[in-house]
């Protein structure tokens, strides 16, 4: 069982901003951006210092919007998927703000959520901005094979998103509610293949919500949409399937960000990934949404693969972990 | 300004635990270690498993000494050094508890302490444990060059403790309190040289020490050890210095975990570092003697410099970022 929290001051998501790279920038869902880069490189040297000056560029967008000063935020969660988190730690430092570094590759997201909502609501932050990244190009080149050796992707790999996403949550009166949240386990189910990460995250997603379910004794209906990251399209079946067995029906409610966020064709094969892939879709279009009342109640449930490029040498398995927070109401 | 937050409920360290390595397991405070490997592979073919298996160990050891089961924890928080944490992620899969990965290089320790601390003092955990480890060997191949190159160290270089530490936090009546914590700022001086982090971190360390005596109104001399995580014999004269620009002389109360961990020799040049520097000597030395009263209010400031073997490659700065705790009273 993941360990379910609740936050009775119901901290608030008040403003969100979205990056999104050039590929991103042509999804269906590419109205709802903030912010589109259309150079991969984004005027950098490299893709590092891109990525960096991308997440930047996604936390200023916070305190612009709401006409901020670095004093008026207590803290900035942040984490990604470089080596060290350093385009957290490098976009950050151009902030007079404290700042916590967390990692649990692609479930960063929510496990900033998490951790910025219970600093909030237990009165210890007036505030906090919470922020992940990812770019397919940095992330092939640590992760996988430099760009340049051209190599064949396999059918079951997905594209890194390159994007950031980032909320500014608050205890105001005004905004989405953060209701609750369950921090997840870490279930590994022994897949080896780096390249087929839905699979080797979708156990962890189940665990995590089926806690989730049982803890807070809700069910699927009651949600208006149940949100994982960056599953895919494989992921996501097994997702279903997983829930089906476990006596939850989720069909209806079931949408994966990395499902929709390219206009899936042969060559991103099973969609978008990576701890920019949820960021950048909930603070766009799942926000969005709800700020329009379309949506009333979400759980967002963000996956993480907590595989290194030396763990995979090494011939270890692929531990998926999962965190979930239940957004709106 | 560091964002300080109180604990009002004061969350109590109940227990903790140590391991050392063989280097470590020579020091003049070996006598606190609670288990000592002579072995830098500790039975494992890589330094990243040996690494991950003495995380294990020391988490295991606080439910061995308390007698708990993996239910009875509710959340491990835990950050280490290797690309992706991989030590973390993987000793932790171990156990059947949920977990919130967490990285800010070798101020991960205090980091996580603060984080567990809002969540048990909040009320959203009962308890947690915060674990952070460390390891020459891993950290020498993955930042610097393969041991077997056998590369001259430079004056100014530190060592990376092979070692971990990991402390229980519990809402419980008995144990050592836990009252306030500030978060630190990223401060980067513009140092280059990823052989003299010392350097790199002193000014941090100092800026989120000033900001705790601002905003608690509180001086050096209301604490018995201001205890610094890495900064080593120079760094520590550089945070000396600058403390004493600022208005405030430490000199007295002052201790760095990186110069007492070894007994400085010329090959061990500035002292130890590393993510499980702080985490040993605070699990062993430093809770044993609050423990037996012979200190009773201590500063932990865990210091971190935030650079990846990329960032340095791409010729940026070394940016540091140090995380305070005030335990006992």
């Amino acid at each position: 069982m993941g360990k379910t929290i609740i936050f009775n001051n119901k901290p608030k998501i008040i403003s969100t901003y979205s990056v999104a790279g050039p590929k991103e920038s042509l999804s269906y869902i590419n109205d709802y951006f903030d912010c589109k880069i259309d150079d991969d490189f984004f005027q950098e040297k490299t893709f590092e210092k891109a990525e960096t000056k991308m997440l930047y560029r996604c936390i200023l967008g916070i305190f612009e919007k709401n006409k901020l000063n670095d004093k008026d935020i207590d803290v900035i969660l942040s984490g990604d998927l470089l080596n060290q988190i350093t385009a957290s730690s490098f976009s950050i430092r151009n902030f007079d703000c404290s700042y916590l570094g967390i990692y649990n590759a692609c479930a960063t997201f929510a496990e900033s959520i998490i951790i910025g909502s219970m600093g909030v609501d237990g009165g210890y932050l007036k505030n906090c901005i919470c922020a992940t990244s990812s770019h397919f190009s940095s992330a092939e080149r640590q992760y996988r094979y430099p760009l340049e050796l051209g190599s064949t992707r396999p059918p079951l790999s997905q594209w890194t998103v390159t994007g950031a996403g980032s909320v500014l949550i608050d205890r105001s009166e005004i905004g989405i509610n953060i209701n609750s949240a369950t921090i997840g386990k870490i279930v590994d189910f022994g897949i080896k293949d780096a390249n087929n990460m839905g699979s080797a995250m979708a156990p962890s997603a189940v665990d995590t919500l089926v806690s989730h379910f049982k803890t807070t004794g809700t069910k699927p209906r009651d949600y208006d949409l149940i949100v994982t990251g960056d599953l895919g399209t494989f992921g996501s079946r097994i997702f279903k399937d997983l829930c089906w067995e476990r006596g939850y029906d989720v069909e209806n409610q079931h949408i994966d960000c990395g499902e929709i966020i390219y206009n899936i064709k042969e060559e991103e094969f099973q969609g978008g990934s990576g701890a920019g892939c949820s960021s950048l879709v909930f603070s766009s279009y799942i926000y969005r949404n709800i700020l329009e009342g379309k949506l009333k109640r979400v759980l967002l449930i963000c996956t993480g693969a907590l595989l290194s490029s030396t763990t995979t040498l090494q011939g270890e398995s692929i531990p998926g972990i999962s965190h979930l927070v239940d957004i709106g109401g």
